[in-house]
């Protein structure tokens, strides 16, 4: 499983690409997305999504990852960050990517172990988990750490509705399709 | 110059699409994409995406015009209007088109001729200005007003431009290429 992690914004788009196979993890590409603060609104947003979109095509992710957005304090950085979130999901869903949504707590907790690590530490933990040589930037720290997250969560979602469903089975329904009938 | 305007919202996203010929205009389509609420938020941004690019495709405008947003007094509702407001931005840029952005005070003032203007008094207005036969829908009326001030302003920007240059001109400058040399 391939997963793209994304941590939105309008001036800098972090990116990490890791792959999971069981409990190994192996890291794939990561990397930061500046976006010209000189241009036209519009024109900043299509960069996201035109390098997000180039990012789908060179490394083929079978799903992404993004953190859930908390509002800012200042409505004006919320409003421009929900317009860099728009084009981030945009370029995902456009590349006919599912994403997932994480808090920033499961994200923290997936990867360092506690809800109140400081960014640094996420980093350090990334640089681990990934056996990277040197801790990646902040900005695709957090992406990798969004992909990380979605690695330990999303097949724990598998086992419970297999066991689930292997429950129910032997209560006598059968499953067709992935489906109770 | 055809001109479409757009009033973006992630329940419903109004588009409008005119000509404008000197002071005359023409009504050419306008309509509101509506956004199915029980989606997740990235198939909800690639509704308004895609189907804000086949406006593009299927209309042919030269240039598009958006309303400048401020900030809700509702934080969610600001990360919720910024990320459909991304997607919208993210379709013109995407189409070619270039973004041109008016605050509500310019849009009522030109449509209006007061920014105190309230809704239906827009609606009359921008069926009056397109000699509609009813007056459109409340978003699809926000999005041709918005089209309507660019036919407005755009040409108003021109002549000041032109008359610069030509002021400068008669003092011993050039023009190369739109730029003064």
């Amino acid at each position: 499983m391939r997963i793209l992690g994304v941590d939105p914004g309008l001036r800098r788009t972090g990116f990490g690409v890791i792959e999971s196979n069981g409990a190994r993890l192996r890291y794939v590409a990561s990397g930061t997305i500046v976006v010209p603060p000189e241009d036209d609104l519009s024109v900043r947003l299509k960069v996201i999504l035109d390098n997000l979109r180039e990012v789908v095509r060179d490394t083929a992710p079978d799903f992404a990852a993004i953190e859930k957005v908390f509002v800012n304090a200042n409505p004006v950085s919320t409003l421009l960050l929900g317009q860099a979130r728009g084009a981030a999901l945009c370029a995902l869903a456009d590349s006919g990517l599912t994403v997932h949504e994480y808090t920033a707590l499961q994200i923290k907790k997936s990867v360092v172990g506690t809800g109140r690590a400081a960014k640094a530490q996420v980093q350090a933990m990334v640089q681990h988990l990934l056996s990277l040589d040197g801790a990646p930037a902040a900005d695709a720290a957090d992406a990798l750490a969004c992909a990380i997250c979605h690695a330990h969560i999303a097949p724990l979602g598998d086992r419970l509705r297999e066991n689930g469903a292997l429950a129910l089975r032997s209560r006598g329904t059968r499953l067709r399709a992935g489906r109770l009938v």
